[in-house]
């Protein structure tokens, strides 16, 4: 006899909660942020074969679907605290929910952010992730405060999941531990929780890259009223990305989509504090470019020669 | 050109916020509930074929949607505050948008809950929404509360949208005005959060009914560690339905589904409080039973003869 779904809840989803006053099981979980803090909330919708391929591990997509999410607060500058799942499944698999369970809760501990409440359906698959961090009153990172003259930045290296994505489309053609590499990146990202609090009171602006640098940045400069000058061969990449053709480097470093590194501007005076930052976070940043007081977005290389912006950012719709 | 992701998500859904500190349109939205409170949360996820049919109009989708959820708060006692919509579509649809916004934004408005972000993707329809509400530390009803002496009650009336539903089935004829009433409980049930609100110090325990009255009753038997005896005749229904044959009066109030009313229990010597509360919530109130200290759910009928109980709860895995 299938398990029905209220077993199913229980047998995956049920812990304990220790931050929230009450968790999985109640028509309501309840908590509070603490006081002075404001509560930042995200939520992220995840859809096979728009953001991950049938082929994924369960394990590695129950990471992911947490970790696009902590990436939100991440580029907030908000700490994890709890999160609600609620996911559609075309039928009850057992041991695709004991992978999800293990890679989503794995992740969720890592970062001290509790599940506390959902709901599952039957239908076509989705996985549908809120999250809740908090951050001081006043302090949370915006899109909106980049500055003419500030520095801007990136975290670790960009393009490794498009390349991937690029591999499985066929259109290149990657094997053993380079495919793995980044294959890893495309199905279990790193959210840069640590490098977000780290850069409070730092950065004047910050956004993750989920749908490409280039387009993602451009939602920093609409929103702060400023331009930018990014040079495009300063853009972070592994090294397995720089062995392929340096159109692909570029496509995938500017327009990749699904890196969730954080992209962010600090003044000129704090690039110390900033390195102090990542040190701090264990992670790399780099220096990419520079904001500018008239609007609209520059590429240069690293010549200082224009490089023509071609590069589509990602859109679910017209992809 | 199709409207791209973003432009749809400025057309139909970003408004100014007044309680949220940020709302759509950054990585995370910001918000703090008042000191004092505590924040009630829970997510729903709506699929089409399992939470509506696809003859529903956006309009009505779009209330439904944030109406489960506006129930879960109710069943805790708390007022909504805001919320966020994740909306995965098969294509981009303006004139589904446009009615699915008005809907949902209505209903919102009505009770003062804000949206405050989301994700928008394409993907098979489906519609998850992640509520907000606020109930002072403490107060917020629970389904442990439940006490052996308590008297049991429900709210409005049970068994509409089913009998809708089997309407729609084609196992029941039904035309006319009769429908359309039917229909409308369906398609779209009216929160009870002022009841929640005006319960919260005089209800032992609370649950909304979306799977069917006694697949619900059983959590708050199972959480309170007490039984119950329902008198199945005293369930209050519509006249449409007790126009039906007695089968189909007890099949729909017992184990319809989809109703949204409130299930309640309240110590006997607060019968006057809760009329009270009903009647500043301008709904009706039915007592349909009472708690008993021995576990297992009784069902009797006018005589008090017992009723087998043959009604199964509706599972979104084994309906």
């Amino acid at each position: 006899m299938p398990l029905g779904e209220f077993d199913l809840i229980a047998k995956f989803f049920t812990r304990r909660v220790t931050r929230a006053a009450l968790g999985v099981g109640d028509d309501c979980a309840l908590f509070a942020p603490t006081i002075g803090m404001q509560l930042a909330v995200s939520s992220d919708m995840l859809v096979e074969g728009r953001h991950f391929l049938p082929t994924v591990a369960p394990q590695r997509l129950g990471h992911k679907a947490l970790a696009v999410n902590l990436s939100d607060l991440a580029a907030c500058g908000a700490a994890p605290m709890a999160f609600t799942l609620a996911l559609a499944l075309p039928r009850v698999d057992e041991a695709f929910l004991a992978g999800f369970a293990q890679g989503l809760l794995a992740l969720a501990d890592a970062h001290g952010c509790e599940l506390i409440g959902g709901d599952t359906t039957q239908g076509p698959l989705n996985i549908c992730i809120t999250v809740f961090g908090e951050v001081p009153v006043g302090t949370a990172l915006l899109r909106s405060g980049a500055q003419a003259g500030d520095d801007l930045y990136v975290s670790g290296t960009l393009g490794d999941a498009r390349l991937a994505l690029e591999v499985f489309r066929g259109t290149l053609a990657l094997e053993g531990t380079a495919f793995d590499a980044v294959r890893g990146a495309m199905e279990q990202p790193t959210p840069r929780v640590a490098l977000g609090v780290a850069l409070r009171g730092v950065a004047t602006s910050a956004i993750d890259v989920s749908d490409g640098l280039l387009g993602d940045l451009a939602h920093v400069l609409r929103r702060s009223g400023v331009g930018a000058t990014v040079d495009v061969d300063a853009v972070p990449r592994s090294a397995v990305l720089r062995a392929q053709p340096l159109v692909w480097q570029r496509t995938c470093t500017l327009a990749g989509g699904d890196d969730y590194e954080l992209v962010f501007t600090a003044a000129p005076h704090q690039a110390d504090t900033v390195a102090a930052a990542a040190r701090l976070a264990q992670v790399h940043v780099t220096r990419i470019g520079r904001i500018d007081a008239a609007a609209g977005l520059r590429l240069v290389d690293d010549a200082g020669c224009n490089v023509p912006n071609t590069f589509a950012s990602f859109d679910h719709f017209n992809a």
